[in-house]
């Protein structure tokens, strides 16, 4: 069969990272993929003389590569909202498909996207997008098919996971470590998209849609980041046998779907709590399969790249495909998407981590309790650290609960008298306990 | 589109799991697939009343099913060699696609299907072949095709796992956790195929050829089983920081590659080693994506079914598709398969512990040092146990040493005065630390 003509726009780390391991895996690839997968023309804002662009058409403008009438394939790696969304749209347009890392693309305009790709008989295809090298957007949308997907879990935001691993295993506090990652390179110097939570919801956004086949929407998916995370809190998780982790969980309710992502205690003997550093993973559960986990590199270049190339093959095998009998893109047959709604954060259910400073004398516990239990709150756990100093920090696990009516709890044990400021609040899952 | 029209032979375990879970999710598999998965006909030796067949079809001869002109797919679920080899060779030349969850008729039979089913321009598919329901084979196949696999290691036999685990968390030696395993249901009433190795080689076979684009050969792999572990090397090899599990290891090499399945110490810190219980877990490294893993359950009725489903609903999208431009059957197109040899097993090159019982006296330990010396072994750590006793333990950890030095090494200790015995030898693998 004839080369599959590639047009990529964005040479950055993962647009070197791509040309590189097309390049050095050339073979591999066309020996796998029945045919050679060329790279024809690249959009490149500057001069990069340490690529090596040998027999590739360049072009400073990346609409050039959207109305190229030689490029099967576009490939999107600029990043961002706008200029990609018109990029892909122009893509998509012309006939071309199209390949993407950029998950806040996907997760905001996705929708669009995606009807505009099944009008013109394109595939959109954004493996890259979700957890880097890791194949879940497949495993979740082909490899685990055949069940109704009860959750997903995951770490999904690698510059968040190596914050929280350094704070636990060295007991160092969230801005030194931040530090520390910018100087590394893991974080952007504005690191509000990883460190809030943001880029973990993008990604859930994209996630929750594939296992529940609903209509993305990043706009009710809720967001907490790790930023308020204080050392105490990691020790005292640690003593009551939980690790702290930066989850995305989308599940299956009978009110409709939860999409949150937030800093959660899990149990330490669990799979995910040993996932450390950079790395992602993602934890599905199906009713046929039961939990399954999948884990590695979820970013940087080559990681990245792998997803994006593997993405390139897919698409080329669809290239002569009926493209209605192709996986969709959302892993539902777009009109059979489901209306399931997003449940309200007020509604969701979980057990909870509470932490709070009170005042060292009688009846203060009792009156604590007595709060929990007026709400219907059951009591797991219950730590009184320090004894003897004025303010004692006292730390409770609770068992399933409504988070409205925790909200509620929680601003009754805060007007008590002896209880000092605020109460420090954290959510807990138990997981699979695999 | 028209239903996909499904003949299932077999209806153990995994063939009564596929008719629950095609039946409980039906809408959601066709909200997925774009149309409905039906089960026409059923194989079946003797009446079932306990499984819903209403609307099914019936026929105690396997073979009906083979040449029923009504059949899409074939799912053969009867395991074992001959019997399935006809009736898979039979459907393929009734150009009737094949989903088979038989791992040892696909590798020790595989070469010759996959060549048949290519001239039929049918598929064979086999996802449950291996792991059970870890979609570990898409993984490999399509997710990373961008990479060049350096070397795939897994956990791949839930019994074995189930023994090991057993023996490290609670001192049990191998024989007394074999019987409760057996009255679990975890192991068959004739356990060599898993507690030998063989059902884990049979898998470990086919992994290595997806990831190297190799023919199977079955014959070429090295195979050695769990029945010799002694409780003590559990304990010792902890003390090192090593966990002992039974792994399948698949790399490439300068010479070749290298096809083996045998006990292992990996470092307890690497996450294999906490995949406990009946649970598989398989890691690839490639040389874009790095390190990867994939967890989940890898056998039992419903996570095989979950894989044997989600591949008659691939199998259904390939049914519009260019029979040129399917994903291969190993991986690589077949006329593209390497011819890279398999590595003798003398020629292979890993780390190695040793325990053998020396007379206290001085001495025998720089006898010892000597020999490996000579043989330009170094040693990583040794422990000398239970001192002031006549015949006291020594346990050596070695670096990376090719297998035939190895053997000489460990013959000639075995011919010292002051060594009782034999020496336990087993291979010591770092995997990656993640």
């Amino acid at each position: 069969m004839k080369p599959v003509k590639v047009g990529l726009c964005g040479l950055g780390t993962v647009g070197a990272g791509t040309l590189n391991v097309l390049k050095r895996n050339a073979e591999e690839i066309s020996r796998r993929a029945g045919r050679q997968i060329v790279i024809d023309l690249v959009s490149i804002r500057r001069p990069r003389p340490e690529l090596d662009l040998a027999g590739i058409r360049t072009t400073t403008d990346i609409m050039d590569v959207a109305n190229d009438p030689d490029i099967d394939i576009l490939v999107e790696l600029i990043g961002g909202y706008d200029n990609a969304h018109e990029l892909v749209m122009t893509a998509i347009r012309n006939g071309k498909h199209v390949v993407t890392a950029n998950k806040a693309l996907i997760a905001v305009h996705g929708n669009e996207i995606f009807a505009a790709a099944r009008e013109n008989k394109v595939m959109v295809a954004f493996e890259a997008s979700v957890a880097g090298g890791i194949p879940i957007i497949k495993a979740i949308r082909e490899g685990l098919s055949a069940n109704t997907i009860q959750w997903v879990a995951g770490i999904i935001n690698g510059t968040g996971n190596f914050i929280l691993t350094e704070m636990r295993e060295k007991g160092r506090d969230f801005a030194d470590v931040l530090k520390e990652a910018q100087a590394l390179g893991y974080a952007e110097a504005d690191p509000t998209f990883d460190v809030e939570g943001i880029d973990a919801a993008h990604k859930l956004t994209i996630l929750g849609s594939l296992a529940f086949g609903i209509p993305l929407q990043f706009e009710r998916t809720f967001t907490e980041g790790i930023s308020r995370i204080a050392p105490e809190d990691v020790t005292y998780a640690e003593a009551l046998g939980y690790t702290i982790k930066h989850l995305g969980i989308a599940r299956r309710t009978v009110n409709g779907v939860e999409l949150r992502v937030h800093p959660t205690l899990i149990p330490t003997k669990c799979l995910l709590a040993a996932v450390n550093g950079v790395k992602n993973a993602v934890m599905v559960q199906g009713d046929a399969v039961g939990p399954t986990l999948y884990y590695g590199a979820g970013a940087g270049a080559e990681p990245t790249a792998s997803a994006v190339v593997a993405d390139i093959i897919d698409v080329t095998r669809t290239l002569t495909a009926d493209p209605n009998n192709r996986v969709p893109h959302l892993a539902f047959q777009p009109d059979h998407l489901s209306d399931l709604p997003v449940v309200q954060v007020d509604e969701i259910e979980t057990a909870y981590y509470l932490r709070m400073q009170v005042k060292e004398k009688p009846g203060v516990l009792a009156q604590i309790t007595r709060i929990l239990s007026d709400a219907g709150i059951s009591i797991e756990a219950l730590l009184q650290k320090e004894h003897g100093t004025a303010n004692a920090p006292v730390i409770i696990l609770t068992k399933q609960v409504r988070e409205g009516n925790m909200n509620q709890a929680i601003a009754a044990i805060e007007q008590l008298d002896d209880v000092q400021g605020q109460v420090t609040r954290m959510r807990v899952e138990h997981l699979d306990l695999a």
